[in-house]
Order: C-alpha cells, then sequence, then structure tokens
C-alpha cells in the first residue's frame, strides 16, 4: 500500500498548500487514488506528458487579455499550427490507448477550446470525409493535409438552413462537354456558413451540393474543390469566401462562409465511394435509396456528438473548480463574530454540489462512450465488426444524440450557477467563468440543435414498444435498452421506500428511473397513435408530442444510462473510502434528476402523499451536505493544470486575494490614466465653449 | 374610433412590410391600442421624444465593431457626457409623470447600459446619497456633480466582503490634533471595489468605513471624500485607485478599486445627518440601537432594486423581440416540400412564449411599481407621507427584495433561451444576444445576490404566520399580503377544477397560487420552529430552510403579486381583443409558473391523480399555440426602435437574410486576407527551416 501510495505521488505532484487545506484535510477518501482509479495510470501519465509539452511551447501559455480580436485569431491559429506538432496529440498515438482521445480533447477543449475545432475540423474531419466518403483519386488531399500543405474544411450548414440538411440548395451542375461540375449559390440564403477553418485559412472545402445532370436533381453530394490558393491564400474566381464576424465565444476559429458565382471544377472533385457521375453524365450508385444514401453521406458526423458530451464535461469541470475552490476560501457571515465559508450554506451546497455530481456521471459516461466509439471505427476500418452489424453504430446514434443534448444543458446550467455563486468577482474576465459560458454555449446548436436532436433518441426508444408489449427480449450492443425487456412488470411497479434512507440505495434509484422511462415510453407512444396515418399529421405528430412527453422521456433514458455506467464503475472501487464517496455521487445525481419528473410519479400513480417529495428533498440536501468537506478534493481530481484552469479564483493555492490582487494591478488599464483623460475634466464648461 | 386609430397612428410610426406580415396580418388585436394601453399616450410621446433627441447625437450610434477595450470605454464615458445634456433625461424632467423614470430607465439600459449606470451612480445615487446622509456642508458636492465640475461614485463593497456589509475593514480613524480622519485599508481585501465610475472617471468617493476613535469602534459610517484631483484626474497620494479590468459584460463601465494608505481628510467629510464627531472627538447619534443606524444608512440602495426588475425586463424584451421576429420568418422542415416558420413547432412555441408571457407580466408589474417607489420618494422629500408610516416603506423593501432575484433569474433565462432558438446566427455577435446576456447577467449579483436577497422576502413574510393563525386582519399599504388574512380558508382548499378550459381562469389560477403560498408559508415556519432559540442555532435555521421552502415561498408571493397586478390591468382593458390576449398572457404566465411547484401540490394534498398536471400541461400547450400568431404583434409593443435593438436578427423589418449579409460583408475581417496570411501558408515546410 505505501508503495502504491509513493508511485502516485510521483505521477500526481501535491497541490500546494493555503487555504483550501481546511477542507482537503477533511475529504474523506485519497484524492490522488480515486484520480489514478477514475483516469487509469497510463491515461495520468499521458496527460502529464501532454502539459508538459505543452507548457514548452509559449505560444499556449494563457493570456487574460489578448488584444484585439485579430490578435487572439492570429494567436489561435499559430496554436493549432504548433501542436499540430506535438507528437503525443497525434491520432496514431491518441490511438495506441482509446482511453487518450477524451484525455487530448479534454486537455485541448480546456486550453485552447478555438484552435482544437480548427484542428478536429481540419485533421480529423476533413480526413475522416475522404477517408469515408472519398477514393484512391483524393488520398493526396489527406497527405497534403497532414503535411500542413492545405487546409481543408466541412461545408454543410447554408445560411438559409442547417439542421434541414436536405433543404440545401447549392448546386452542382454537370457540364458534360467541359466534364466539370458548375456550383451555384443562388442567392445569399444558400450561401455556406458557420464551417470552422473556412473564414481565413481554407484552401479546401467539402461541399455539399445538389447534383443536377441534365436538368434532373439526384439530392445531396459530397464534393472536394479548392477554394483558395495555397501559395497566397487569394480566393479564386468564381468563389466569394470570408469570415463570419465576431461571435459570442470561440473567436479564434474563423466560421466562414462561401458562395459560388458558377465556378467549375473537373469531374474528380466527387467524393464518388457511394455515388459517381461518369465522363458522360451518367449517375452511378449502389444505394437505391436516396434516404440511405443521404444518411450515408451524414456519417462522419457522430463523431463530433460523441465528442460533444466531453468537451461540455471539459468546460463544467473548470467552472465548477473555480466556483468551488472560491466557495471553500470565500467567507461571508457567521453564527458569531467569525465568518465561515460560504461552502457551509445550504444554498450554496444546493446550487453546486449536485452539478458537481453530475459532472463525475458525465465524465465517467464519456471515458466509457468514447472509447467505444473509437473502437468501433478502428473495428470498421479494419474489417473487425462483421459480426455486430450496424446495431452498434445505430445505438451510438441513438445514445449520442440524447447524450449530447442532457450534457450541453447540464453544464450550461451548471457554469451558469458557477458565475452565480462566484458574485461580483465571478463577473470578472479574470474569473475565467465568462469565457468558459460563451464558448460552452455554442456546443447546444453545433452538430444539431439539442432540441431537434433530441428526437433520434426517442424516435429509437418508440420501436420498443410493440416488442415490450410481446415481453420480448430486447438486447442492444451496449445494453441501452436491455432493461425494457421487462417493461411491463416495471410498468406495474410502485414506489416502495418506507423510510428516507432507504431511498438512496442504488437498487431503488435505478427502479425509480426505469419506470419513468417506460412509463414515459407508454404515454408518448400512446399520443403518437391518436394522430392519423398520413404523411402530413404523422409530421405534425411527431412535433406535438415533444413537450412532456418525447423530450423527457429521452433525457430520462440518458439519465438512466449515466446512472448504470455510474454503477458499473463504482463496483470496481479500489478502496471503501472511495466506493463511498462515488455512491453519494451516484445517489445525489440520481436523486436530483428524478426530482425533477416527480410530478410524473405522481400523475402515473407510481407515488401518491407527501413522501416521495419528502424523501427525495430530505436526501438530496443530506447528500450535499455529506458531500460538501469532500467538494473541494473531489474537484482537486477532475481539475486542470493551473495553466489550463487560468483562473484568479479558481488556482489551486486557494489565495484568491492574493491572485485577484496580481491580476487586478496588472491588467493593462488598471492604474494608468486613461488616454482620453481630457475628455472628461470640467465637461460642462469646455462643452459651453463649442 | 377612426380619429383614435389615425390619432395613434401619428404617434406609432408603421412597421415596415416585409416577412413579418405573414404573422402581423393574422393578430387578434390592434398592437398599437394595446402599446397605448400599456405604455399611456403621454408616455409613447415622451418616449418618441427621447429617441429623437438620442437619434440626434452621433456618439449614439450602435457600432457593433466597437474596437478595443479602451476604444468602447473612451465611447461609452462620452456616451454619459452627451446625455447628461438631455433635457428629457434629466431627473426633474422625468418627475414631471412618474412613469417616465421606468420608461427612461429601459429605454437607457436598451441603448447604452454602461453608460446608463454611470449616470444612476453619478447622476442619482450619488446625489442621493448627500441628500439623504449629509447636511449643508456637503451640498456644494451635489451642485459640483450636477456641473460636471466631478464625478462622485459609490465605494461599499470591499474585496473580501459584499452581501455582509458589516464586515467591512476600511477604517476612518479621527485624528483629534490635527482634526480629520485618517482612512486606512489594512490589505488588499479591504480595498474597496467594484464602485461604478471608480475605475477611471471619479474625482470624490462616498466611502463607508468603520469609525475609530481613541480606539473605539463605532461601526459602518458614510464619507464623502476627494480621490482624484478633479483638474487632471491624478489620484491624491494616499490614495490607490484603478480599475477592476475587463469584465463578462457592461465593459463601458468603469468599475474600479480604492484603498488608502493613512489618508487624511478634514473632519467635515463625515456624511453627518444621522452621526457626527465633534471637533473634540466625541461621537453624537440620534440612533440608539448601532442596527437602526447601520439600516438607514444603507437605504439609498433599496432603490436599485426596484430598477434592477425593471432592467431585467428591458434586457429580456429585447431578446424575445430578436429571437420571436427571427422564429417568424426562419423557416425549417414541414409536412410537404413547404417549410414553415419555426413559431409553428410546439417546441420552439414552448420555449418562448411562456418568457414572453412572463416579460408582459412583469413589464406591468414594474410600471407599477417604480411608479409607486418615486412617488414615496417625493412624498418622504415633500413631507407627504406622515400618515403611511414605515410600513410602505418596509413593504417596498420585502416586495423588491423578491422582485429583483425573480426577475432576473425570469430574464436571463429568457435570454439564454433566446440565444439557444436563434440557432447558429444566435452566436453571431452582430444578433446581439450575447451582449444582452453579458449584460444582464450582472442583475443576478449586484446590489444584492439574488438568494441571500430574497431572504429579505420570506422573512417578511413568516412574520404574518401569527396573525394567521388568529385570523387577523392583514392589511399592507400596496395590499401585497392582504390575501393572507383568510389565511386558514386558503389553506383548506382543493383542487376542485373539473374540466381542463376551467384552469386557466383567473379566480382558479389565483386560488392555486395562493394556496400555495399560505402553504409554504405554514410549511417554512414549522421548519424554523424546530430549531432551538439561541443565536448560533437560529443562524443556521435560517440558512437551513431556504431550498424547497424560504426562496420557494418567496418566489410563489412574488408571483401572486405580478399576476394581481396584471389582473387589474386586464380589468380596464379598452377593448374585447385587447383583454383576450392579455387575459393568454394572465393565464400562460400563471400555469406556467404554478406548473414547476406541481410537486408542492401533491405533497401538500391539494390535488392527486392525473388531472391536475394534464391540466396545466394541456393548457400552457394550448395558450402557447393561441398566442403564437398573436406572438410578433405583441413583440412590436415592447420592442424598442431599430436603431435600439441593434440586431441583424431581430429588425422589425423581417428581412433577416439580406440583414445578415450586410452585416456579414462589412465586418473589419469579411473579406480581407488576414494580416498575417504568410504565417499559415506552407506551415511544415517553413518550420523544418527553422
Amino acid at each position: 500500500m505505501r508503495v502504491f501510495v509513493r508511485k502516485m505521488s510521483q505521477i500526481i505532484p501535491d497541490l500546494p498548500e493555503g487555504p483550501l487545506d481546511f477542507y482537503r484535510k477533511k475529504a474523506s477518501f485519497d484524492w490522488k487514488k480515486l484520480k489514478v482509479f477514475l483516469d487509469t495510470e497510463e491515461i495520468v501519465k499521458y496527460q502529464n506528458d501532454v502539459h508538459k509539452e505543452l507548457q514548452k511551447l509559449s505560444i499556449f501559455k494563457p493570456n487574460i487579455h489578448e488584444g484585439t480580436f485579430d490578435d487572439f485569431r492570429h494567436k489561435s491559429t499559430m496554436q493549432y499550427l504548433h501542436y499540430g506538432d506535438i507528437d503525443l496529440l497525434k491520432m496514431e498515438n491518441q490511438f495506441e490507448d482509446l482511453k487518450r482521445p477524451y484525455a487530448a480533447l479534454r486537455t485541448m477543449f480546456q486550453l485552447t477550446p478555438s484552435s482544437q475545432i480548427k484542428h478536429s475540423v481540419g485533421d480529423n474531419l476533413f480526413t475522416g470525409v475522404i477517408r469515408t466518403m472519398g477514393t484512391e483519386r483524393h488520398q493526396h488531399y489527406a497527405d497534403d493535409s497532414a503535411d500542413a500543405k492545405i487546409f481543408g474544411c466541412f461545408c454543410l450548414t447554408e445560411i438559409g438552413h442547417g439542421t434541414n440538411t436536405k433543404g440545401m440548395r447549392t448546386t452542382a451542375t454537370y457540364d458534360k462537354k467541359k466534364k466539370c461540375f458548375v456550383f451555384h449559390s443562388p442567392d445569399f440564403a444558400a450561401a455556406k456558413c458557420w464551417a470552422g477553418g473556412l473564414g481565413q485559412v481554407a484552401t479546401h472545402a467539402v461541399v455539399f451540393a445538389q447534383l443536377v445532370i441534365d436538368g434532373t436533381q439526384y439530392g445531396l453530394h459530397t464534393f472536394l474543390i479548392p477554394i483558395r490558393n495555397p501559395e497566397d491564400m487569394v480566393p479564386f474566381s468564381g468563389v466569394t469566401v470570408g469570415d463570419m464576424g465576431e461571435k459570442i465565444g470561440l473567436n479564434g476559429l474563423d466560421n466562414g462562409f462561401l458562395m459560388f458565382d458558377n465556378y467549375e471544377v473537373s469531374r474528380e472533385c466527387l467524393l464518388n465511394k457511394i455515388a459517381d457521375v461518369t465522363e458522360e453524365g451518367e449517375y452511378v450508385t449502389p444505394f437505391r435509396d436516396p434516404k440511405k444514401r443521404h444518411g450515408a453521406s451524414l456519417g462522419p458526423l457522430s463523431g463530433g456528438r460523441v465528442n460533444i458530451a466531453g468537451v461540455c464535461e471539459a468546460f463544467g469541470s473548470k467552472a465548477l473548480t473555480i466556483a468551488l475552490r472560491y466557495a471553500g476560501v470565500r467567507k461571508q457571515f457567521g453564527p458569531g463574530d467569525e465568518e465561515v465559508p460560504i461552502l457551509e450554506y445550504q444554498t450554496h451546497q444546493h446550487r453546486l454540489i449536485p452539478y458537481l455530481a453530475a459532472t463525475y456521471v458525465l465524465k465517467n459516461f464519456n471515458t466509457f462512450f468514447v472509447e467505444k466509439f473509437f473502437q468501433m471505427q478502428l473495428d470498421s476500418i479494419f474489417g473487425n465488426n462483421k459480426n455486430i452489424g450496424p446495431d452498434l453504430g445505430i445505438e451510438i446514434h441513438a445514445i449520442s444524440s440524447g447524450s449530447k443534448p442532457l450534457a450541453g444543458w447540464l453544464m450550461m446550467a451548471a457554469i451558469q450557477q458557477c458565475r452565480e455563486t462566484c458574485g461580483g468577482h465571478g463577473y470578472l474576465k479574470a474569473s475565467g467563468i465568462g469565457d468558459i459560458r460563451n464558448d460552452c454555449d455554442a456546443n447546444l446548436t453545433y452538430e444539431g440543435e439539442n432540441h431537434v436532436l433530441i428526437q433520434q433518441t426517442s424516435n429509437w426508444l418508440l420501436k420498443f414498444w410493440p416488442q415490450i408489449l410481446k415481453r420480448e427480449k430486447i438486447a442492444t450492443p451496449l445494453e441501452s435498452a436491455n432493461f425494457l425487456s421487462n417493461g411491463l412488470d416495471i410498468l406495474n411497479s410502485k414506489f416502495s421506500c418506507r423510510a428516507e434512507e432507504e431511498l438512496r440505495r442504488p437498487e431503488n434509484i435505478m427502479s425509480m428511473v426505469q419506470w419513468l422511462v417506460v412509463y414515459l415510453l407508454k404515454e408518448t407512444h400512446a399520443k403518437l397513435e391518436n394522430f392519423p396515418k398520413d404523411e402530413t399529421s404523422q409530421f405534425w405528430a411527431k412535433n406535438n408530442i415533444q413537450v412532456y412527453y418525447a423530450k423527457d422521456l429521452a433525457v430520462a433514458f440518458i439519465e438512466h444510462y449515466f446512472l448504470k455506467k455510474m454503477l458499473e464503475t463504482i463496483n470496481q472501487s479500489p478502496d471503501g473510502n472511495i466506493k463511498h464517496v462515488l455512491e453519494r455521487i451516484f445517489s445525489l445525481y440520481g436523486l436530483w434528476s428524478l426530482q425533477k419528473h416527480t410530478t410524473v410519479f405522481y400523475k402515473g400513480g407510481y407515488a401518491s402523499g407527501p413522501n416521495i417529495t419528502d424523501f427525495i428533498q430530505n436526501q438530496v440536501l443530506k447528500l450535499c451536505s455529506e458531500l460538501k468537506d469532500d467538494a473541494i478534493s473531489l474537484v482537486d481530481v477532475i481539475a486542470p493544470p493551473d495553466f489550463i484552469l487560468n483562473s484568479v479564483l479558481g488556482h489551486s493555492n486557494g489565495e484568491v486575494y492574493k491572485n485577484l490582487q496580481s491580476a487586478i494591478f496588472r491588467s493593462p488599464h488598471a492604474m494608468s490614466r486613461p488616454s482620453w483623460w481630457q475628455d472628461i475634466v470640467n465637461w460642462k464648461y469646455k462643452k459651453s465653449k463649442l
């Protein structure tokens, strides 16, 4: 045991002594041991090595005062170029241990989200599309991209169309004589937009356009075309391309727009793995059903959604580290003359600790899910997935369509609470929380607007209802829906806790969530059945079952899966203390989530009377209170190092006031008189002289 | 009738024709008539005149691209100086009609929040403190301030203490020999901070410091001291003052910090209306109880809270105007080939329309409440309030301590929904929503952190419980708590709606909210009674009844008052159409708010079974759907003119795509190659040469 502890001290440095020791000494568990348990020793070492590499490069030194918009954009681009050179962050190196991609993603999104997106788009998505949609003739683009000779972006969304991908209006018309495609944007609403990297740095673009041959439309197809000259970055004639301008966040990333004025590109630009046009203008595809071809062409996007739940957790962990460390140091009021840390207050605990629990549960899910996703990708590339069939991909799609929205909503709410619980000082840019919120905000929208995307999850679940009625065995590759096999029994269960303390037991929480999912599935299905079966009615039916039904169903289902994965991890705990604190986290997240659905328990007859409400409320408050002494050590486990956290309120030394003083004093306009001071001297008098 | 309509067209210009006509033509009411009804003809004219004045001055032209932090700060300061010259905005002019202050506040917070705060602090709060706390010897400061010879700020908060005002550590020690006060800050945690205008423009400061005479502490007192030389803006020796640096929002405002190093100021700097120190160092005060003196010295702050609920509404109205106009124009998906506006979707309606209803209810409350507050102030100045006594002030304090937090939470949530429902384009800075969110965010914190402040409301309500038990008549000046007279009968009432349609009736909604308030009052009181009566226990008791009890009680009470005031307005509707749409707004806000408390109805035995949940949910969705064709005209009523709204998505012409094109094309870095383009050409090759 002593050997084990010494080893951990070697790979995880001690945190500086200071005001946070008050809580750190109270922790019920060994935070280094928990970190190694959750992340694995290999990943902790990998992350340490990545941190060392990053710290060597001055371009990654955080700077609170970024200068102008253009300075920030430039710096962000240089960061992107530099970390393309860090070997440990390269895909092939990440794939040595499939827990690495999530670890790398977390670190880079916490340090430089804009450059990380540029990297994801230019290096992963662009080459991924070439691999999945292109053929031999496109391979050289991937090589040039790896050699940083070109930069490729991904253009799907148009100004007038985002979520409804089929409605895109950019056309690629085949010209038989010239043997080329002619790209055209009918108007600005059809301009491609939002593509990351398109604004300033892209030389090539993957473009989704409606294929037209001889006046016949063949639907959306994928093309790879040059847009700017890589030698001088000047756009080609026929291409109007530019930057979308300042955004709420992520301003290091150059999101762009792109329009075509009868722009001609040779026939080979069509990414022709799933459909081709011959020189003579004949359309060839193995897909008979255009819907399936359309689906296949959007396949590369699902990785984004899997990752985004991780991105949200990365942002949430940062914000909670800041807010909880601040809460452990900031004192205000007290029973006598002595003031107490604000973390001691019930309200403060209730505002933050459930989100801390949610972050743990989410991180645990992501660790599993991102690894699973990359495993599936590798298996697909190496042909190891012949016996699995498409079910795994479909289940990953269904889960990620729900986990991405839920993660986004949870973490945005967490970040907002962190901002508010840090009071006025949380409103300083130097607190870091404003940037975290502004950057995280985009996750609710890109790669599928949350409210639209989550319909994919409920649609998938609704298909199980007939099987449930027939008591058929339901077994999905990731086992997320297996419990539905007992759907009818679950539906007949009732709230059975007689004492408050029973409620927090994992089996009771799981029973309650399972009832919730099955009940909402039954009700949602019944709502849908009420509508006529014609296309128009069904279109509106799908829309009119969302609020209170389909969306809540999807959310409850994902909550159930989060809890299930957490329980599997708890059962492997290396010691009793760790098991105990993780169980509290599990129970708090579970009950706090269930609480939002309490009305459904009453409505559906699962419970009546005050007990269920009282029990849940009391247990949520108790668990918050039980976890408050562990809260600082719990954030130490998930916190990035200080150079990445970059917050005056959240530094691991807990010296909030010293850090504030230093940050405020060194800010550029802190103590110098403004250059325009003469404008404010005796204004009235001067004005009368005008 | 025709004459009336023509008159309204004269004072309210028509909105431009365009894509929004689709919904504008469907509206069930005359939007101009509703505007005149809610605002009064006088206020509409007043606002028009203010708009005209503002448009004459180029400094108020909005600019999406503000340049550097310092440029923005400078511009904001110049705006402040200029609008001090707009006669209509002067206090004496506003007081001609007590509906004007809210109208002016709304406009200025929507146009230039940073300069408005500078104005509120420097021109209203500073002079207000002189009037209420100072004596004849301080009057010349108010005159100099009005003449813009000096600028005064208000320094209460310290780096280490905000909400707990009694914990402030800056000292003012009387030196009998020199007959002066010596100001001193023991360390940076005791630095005054966050004061608006202190960072760069203040020459004088109202400073709260612990008074010390001969080693004896006399508690917090208020001083008015010079800090910078008004001739050259250089700080006086012994004063360290500066700007706090970049913030999440409101960056036009120079929030500052202030430290003293044994800084001497003559004895007259004490604002000596409620306590004085004689030349010989004798302490004189008419207040025997230091707590009461402390309370009196913080009196001038309550106006801020009354106004902030209005500020939140001003921000929320802007965001909802943007999001709803966008929702009326943006099309995506549809049952056939034709796409439908996203406002047609149930989810979209449910995400936005309840917040629109909340904004109407809040605006109606503010119109009443701000006027009432200023009336009380005027009565106090002119001595007209002798027969009212302190009860009105106490009730205004209790209500504003709850309405400020509730307004802030509601409107921040509304703004976030607006950001998300505008999808990717809502993430553009040009949408305006990011700045609205960042600026509004501060309302949750300043002038009393929301969760701490709202305890004042529940504390006030708890005092009524013994009266309720004795069935005593409860009558408060603003009648907010009068219904508690029947508390015991209300507590015995049960949910009695037999049909869904009954639920939306005002009398049913009011009954439900009243039951909720009384039940939560009873339960909160019972919780409190469980604790021992010693000081320490009571301190923790007050903290440990907040979640689920005291806070929910305060929220429900304020919701009730919002609804009561709305009902009074509805009853004066000028025509049936207006009455009808306002009733829907009332019912939607009421039921949507009640929905958040549904669990309490079950728990408290007010209802059981599925009806109450089903009825509320169905009615909320129905009301959203019934209001969707009115939504555009409803935002037209509360929208600021386009030059103030300043949003590419929210312009009243509805030409979203044209406006987007124009904004994106003219943004500074849109189509020019970045100055650093050579850095991104052939990066790998260049790096290998290094």
